[in-house]
């Protein structure tokens, strides 16, 4: 696939600089009219060593209005990355909305580099391209662009060009150790990238594969490759958004299907004897169990969802009794800052990952995309539809990484829920909780019912399983999410051993 | 300082499960209200080993409701946090207007047991309980509410207390070999803890000293107090605001006082032939300088103010030609975020201090306190007078660090300006640049150039002092700050060999 970037193709000195000054005036232009679009632009410059990379990276940092795009090399991972998935690092320097972030090497670095190094076999490979595809897709599905340019030598030219390097005092210091021993495995680093750009040129993220070996050629290209796919990618999603408009309706709710939730028994009681012994056994024990989790460094991820009044936040504070509350946060999901709404909706809840051996609890979650979301024709009919694939492709990064992931749906039935409303509206510290809007969410209760159903089909995996919690009875709920959280402590713990 | 606490005061049971129902509603109905003020509360809880801080503060968590405050513990810094000023982690997490974040240990921890161990003396010890000092200061003049809890106990009871524990199966994992070393030192700790205690005493964030023998006492005691304390700033804000409002004046200029600006030489030109020469010469030279930098890694942080039109683009983009994109990064200061203006307005900046061997350019900066705001009236005159010794701490935290710090006015004269107006609206790409806002803040040149004059004077320090560049040639500019960026990293890197 490298031999278009074999031909030796260059650009003569003068055509170059006749057709720099209107290639950066359009850039510029270009780069005004983003800042009004609602997508980010993510820019990946990949290639062989001596391709130019750092040199591209330069140029289209003075060409851009530099204050606008952000330019991001991973070095080796931060402590604070390498106690969290892989792709953490990559969601915390996302550019938002209307800007411009231009990667060097980006996600595809580490894994050619363990290929090449044969620390991964090709299956394993495999699977980290696959990854790194649905993170494409996820952020193109949200209306970001992706450009990818791969900067290509010959072997014979990249030898010429590291011993020219070498020999130039001023560029010596380029040449590491690393990059002689990368050239005698050059055969192998392009049989590795031709698998992976293979793997990954998408329809929708497709690489561009130039041939660095004329600097001049190689810039421009890659700089009016960028300008082109802008230009195309903002009038694209303003014809889109036209059409978007025009289609966006509900599918009919299918009420034959019986629902998963119907089926719940929600008699079950606990007595309070029973409670307060069983809440003082299980306090002491997630107490101990915490404990260790953290000593061990495995982290935990709980998500609350369930209907109003539902009693999330009373588990939640029989939970964190039980903990030490300097491992653990609680994360509520409210309205989105301004810095959060510029970016993917998952973006919000990556931020808030819990470092090694931590606990955090989100009291609702991602999930309300295809909850309220959904049911309150906030997102499209195509949006939630994809977003169950993109929170269990989420939720696996999570479980891969060793994050111990629970999720609870606390159920209540409407006569239970109508009652705990008016109770609330007569205990004074409760009364804040109560607004017209709980009342309006009621009115479409077998929509939310529908929804629920559907998330629990779509998003129940063996490693992040649905736990549904009967919750008419608060001391019975508050038990069984106890008690899971300690069985599901205790049998990864044991695990590991 | 500690004899109130070693009284063995006592509350209870019975009293304190009859008292505890109440503080909790309060303190629920306290917090609601909270969030709707304009100021944070930080809780401190430190004291010493055994005094009880975990237990109140996971005391606090369940009281209040977890999902809106933050409680943070400070380990060892993660590497991201070691490259950079030791406030920095503070910042980091610091509450939002409307919410709580408490601490354990905080900014304290570090000093006291620096010195308890003998690494720094006394000297160096009062030198770092000035910064808090300031740190706190700084925070609670812009509304902040902090509030300090020391937990104190007895020798013989921390030496009961840790003897009681180590017995336990179930709480000996609380005692670790530090805290039998800990014993030992009781005296030591207990004298640094009263010097420390007695300098950050201060009126407007006073320590309390609250005995720990006895759990109910201790605990409801500083319950109480945080209630007191944020139902008491809740009304003084409120009372404030009013007051404030009345008093919101500007001082009359003081034009007889001649401008430092009017003595700048404006006339100043460098020649095409001159500068291409120096532009290449500087490039290179800084190229190589900020490479040895990130080798030894030295950051930099680089402020460009000037008056529209001055030419700060122009100038960040030359010293960016010369930096590894990779390495470097443009802040544009416009209008906060909604998270940036939950917070002070230094935090928006502390964000972007950039890592070890990184170099930051602020386009426009913190000093817009100081000119647009005191200008434009959106700081009140308290605020903006006092944030000259904020700012002048701020960048001492910096240059403390050894970070370099390079601050450059750019001026032009009036005419100047009008023809670079002109010009930028006949230019395409450039006419982005030009507003009415541009044209209406040219009105106020004469009260710009008086802050200037002012800001200049109060914030130039010998280690970070201002640079004034007579800009009305963009040659000779550009050329000069390439040079004075060039020189302060030559002597800087060669006074750490």
């Amino acid at each position: 696939m490298f031999e278009i970037a074999e031909l030796g193709q260059t650009l003569k000195k003068s055509a170059y600089l006749k057709q720099i000054p209107d290639l950066r005036t359009q850039l510029l232009l270009t780069q005004q009219q983003l800042k009004t679009c609602d997508f980010p632009v993510i820019i990946l410059i990949s290639g062989v060593d001596g391709g130019g990379k750092g040199e591209i990276i330069n140029l289209l940092n003075e060409w851009l209005d530099a204050r606008y795009l952000q330019t991001t090399a991973f070095d080796e991972p931060s402590d604070e990355e390498r106690e969290r998935p892989k792709f953490w690092r990559f969601w915390r320097t996302l550019p938002p909305k209307g800007s411009i972030g231009i990667y060097v090497g980006s996600w595809y670095s580490e894994p050619l580099s363990l290929r090449v190094y044969d620390k991964i076999d090709d299956n394993r490979l495999q699977v980290e391209l696959n990854h790194i595809n649905e993170t494409e897709r996820l952020l193109i599905d949200d209306g970001a662009l992706i450009i990818k340019c791969w900067l290509h030598l010959k072997k014979e030219t990249q030898k010429d060009r590291i011993k020219t390097l070498a020999k130039n005092p001023d560029t010596d210091w380029q040449v590491t150790e690393r990059d002689k021993k990368h050239l005698k495995m050059y055969d192998d680093f392009i049989r590795v990238a031709e698998q992976a750009l293979t793997e990954t040129s998408t329809g929708i993220a497709p690489w561009l594969i130039v041939d660095g070996s004329d600097r001049r050629y190689s810039s421009f290209t890659v700089g009016q490759h960028i300008l082109h796919r802008i230009q195309h990618h903002i009038d694209a999603r303003a014809a889109q958004s036209a059409q978007e408009t025009q289609n966006n309706g509900t599918l009919p709710i299918n009420n034959l299907q019986k629902s998963l939730l119907d089926a719940l028994d929600l008699s079950l009681k606990t007595d309070k004897k029973t409670y307060n012994e069983k809440l003082a056994h299980y306090q002491g024990k997630l107490s101990r169990l915490t404990r260790y989790a953290r000593q061990q460094k495995r982290s935990s991820i709980l998500v609350f969802e369930g209907m109003d009044a539902a009693g999330k936040g009373g588990a939640i504070r029989r939970l964190i009794h039980a903990m030490d509350a300097r491992n653990c946060r609680v994360i509520p999901t409210a309205a989105p800052s301004d810095e959060e709404r510029a970016q993917h909706y998952l973006w919000r809840f990556w931020r808030h990952i819990p470092r090694a051996g931590k606990v955090t609890l989100y009291d609702r979650s991602w999930y309300g995309r295809v909850l309220v979301e959904r049911v309150e024709d906030f997102a499209s009919h195509e949006e939630w539809m994809r977003a169950y694939a993109e929170i269990v492709n989420f939720e696996q990064a999570l479980t891969d990484h060793g994050i111990i992931l629970l999720k609870f749906w606390l159920h209540i039935d409407k006569d239970e829920q109508l009652r705990r409303f008016k109770e609330r509206e007569q205990i004074s510290y409760k009364q804040f909780k109560i607004t017209e809007e709980d009342y309006r969410n009621r009115e479409k209760w077998d929509d939310y019912k529908h929804a629920v159903n559907e998330m629990i089909t779509r998003t129940s995996t063996l490693e992040a399983p649905w736990l549904l919690v009967e919750g008419n009875d608060k001391k019975y709920a508050r038990i069984k999410i106890l008690k899971a959280f300690c069985e599901r402590l205790e049998s990864a713990l044991d695990s590991q051993n």
